[in-house]
């Protein structure tokens, strides 16, 4: 089937979505996204990844082009014309075209470009990775210093994605100064003796939305939880390890640069998150 | 006048020219791009870029979609089409589209996307800048660690013209641990006691074209050039400070952040190099 996607206003056949060679998203990578999951029909923490936009565009000086609920309409159409019941909406807001190519920002009254469309992921919440684990690689952490903005430069994390490929693993976690900062689309955590680690927010890692609302729910049920920096070797020697993520969800590591965690399976508290969270965010999906 | 630009083996009018917005170089800045000067019609040290270009996509583990004649080719056609006389092409290569969003890269029969246009600047070796100066402000080096590879990742290049532009100046010079790296979109030197001196070649910058053909021509010309650090403070108590670019091609820098460098105009070592590079570009121009 031929997918509708959504490209400045227009709702057009996939093969036939395009933008101009001068938009700026290509010729500078001057653009945001997010993933929004979608389980059931329904979207997760719509909301939350709505925030997180204005955030980057804001960090950015770029415009939005629509309002939330113009934004929650179309992601509602792609999943009806689609007919999405689980899968995710992407969606990808551009500086816009000023028709040539200059450094220098277009003036104000340039039309941001905005792209949507929709990947189907059917019956990924019994995918057989999420009971064996993922396994992970660390690579030396080389994007730009600001991965708080949910920028399109992921060139660096297509490398590792091809470096943990390449190891015949699933991931690879980044390293900065002895510490993980993220997993190359998704954040990061170990369990030690009961307490969940991972590292606090700042410009070094990406604010995921998955990540505040798993943080939120392991609070609630009176889990440790500790915003901290921690390495590879504590990796290693942890009791769990795993990631979170719009599109992964609670999503078990099992080994790190070939050393198992733990009993080398997911374990209890990443399995009982996974849980709550699924349980939690399909309440809300809206 | 409707530019005539190249996308993927065709010449089209410019407000026709798109590519998907499935392509990699909008999705992930997975793209590396060159910029050639025109003078007189001919293209200025169109082999060195060609190098780099094969040179970029080989540590991309990305495959070039023509060979050297037919991109010079290429480049021919579009300045003949286009009746550039003084100007510059641009060409963008990306790892194409494979019809969806993926993080690894496509098969590898994925075609490559190439992208070529000009732009016309009449007059640029007469500009009133050049006899002038341009003035620069320092800003951290926030980019990626592999600035040796010609990304299209240049979303903070393009903040830091914005932040050069905001404080009514030119352009802005990148500092890590205390040491300029590169301008935003060249390469940075200054001239202390006859000495000629500018950062070595590593992964923390482009190793320029206009940089290579500069140095060649101040060793021939007997000048001393020291390849090293240096520092904001150092370029404020220069002899001269200077950039080269293959679109700006040698230009004097009379400014450091507020701060007056030598006597505040183009110096004669830079002014020297310029009409060096100059002739001596045109005479094996192609």
């Amino acid at each position: 089937m031929t997918r509708t996607v959504y490209v400045n206003g227009d709702y057009v056949p996939e093969g036939e979505a395009s933008v101009s060679i001068f938009d700026r998203g290509f010729l500078f990578a001057d653009g945001v996204y997010e993933v929004t999951s979608v389980l059931g029909g329904k979207l997760v923490d719509f909301d939350g990844h709505w925030a997180r936009l204005e955030r980057s565009l804001t960090e950015l000086e770029m415009r939005n082009p629509v309002d939330r609920d113009e934004m929650l309409a179309i992601h509602r159409e792609l999943v009806s014309v689609n007919g999405i019941v689980d899968g995710r909406v992407y969606l990808q807001v551009t500086r816009g075209s000023a028709g040539d190519r200059d450094f220098a920002y277009p003036s104000e009254d340039t039309e941001p470009t905005l792209v949507l469309f929709t990947q189907a992921t059917p019956g990924i919440l019994d995918a057989p990775i999420a009971q064996k684990g993922i396994r992970v690689i660390s690579v030396d952490d080389l994007r730009w210093a600001r991965r708080d903005i949910k920028t399109v430069q992921l060139l660096y994390p297509c490398m590792g994605k091809m470096a943990a490929k390449a190891a015949g693993v699933d991931d690879a976690w980044m390293v900065e100064d002895g510490a993980v900062t993220e997993g190359t689309s998704n954040n990061a955590y170990i369990v030690k003796d009961g307490a969940i680690v991972t590292r606090a927010l700042s410009h070094d890692i990406l604010a995921g939305i998955t990540r505040a609302a798993v943080l939120r729910f392991a609070n609630e049920a009176q889990m440790k939880v500790v915003e901290r920096d921690f390495t590879i070797e504590e990796a290693k020697a942890a009791d769990e390890a795993f990631i979170t993520s719009a599109s992964m969800f609670v999503q078990g590591v099992v080994e790190v640069d070939g050393e198992a965690i733990g009993d080398g399976r997911p374990g209890p508290v990443s399995q009982r998150l996974r849980e709550i969270y699924l349980e939690e965010s399909l309440k809300v999906a809206i």
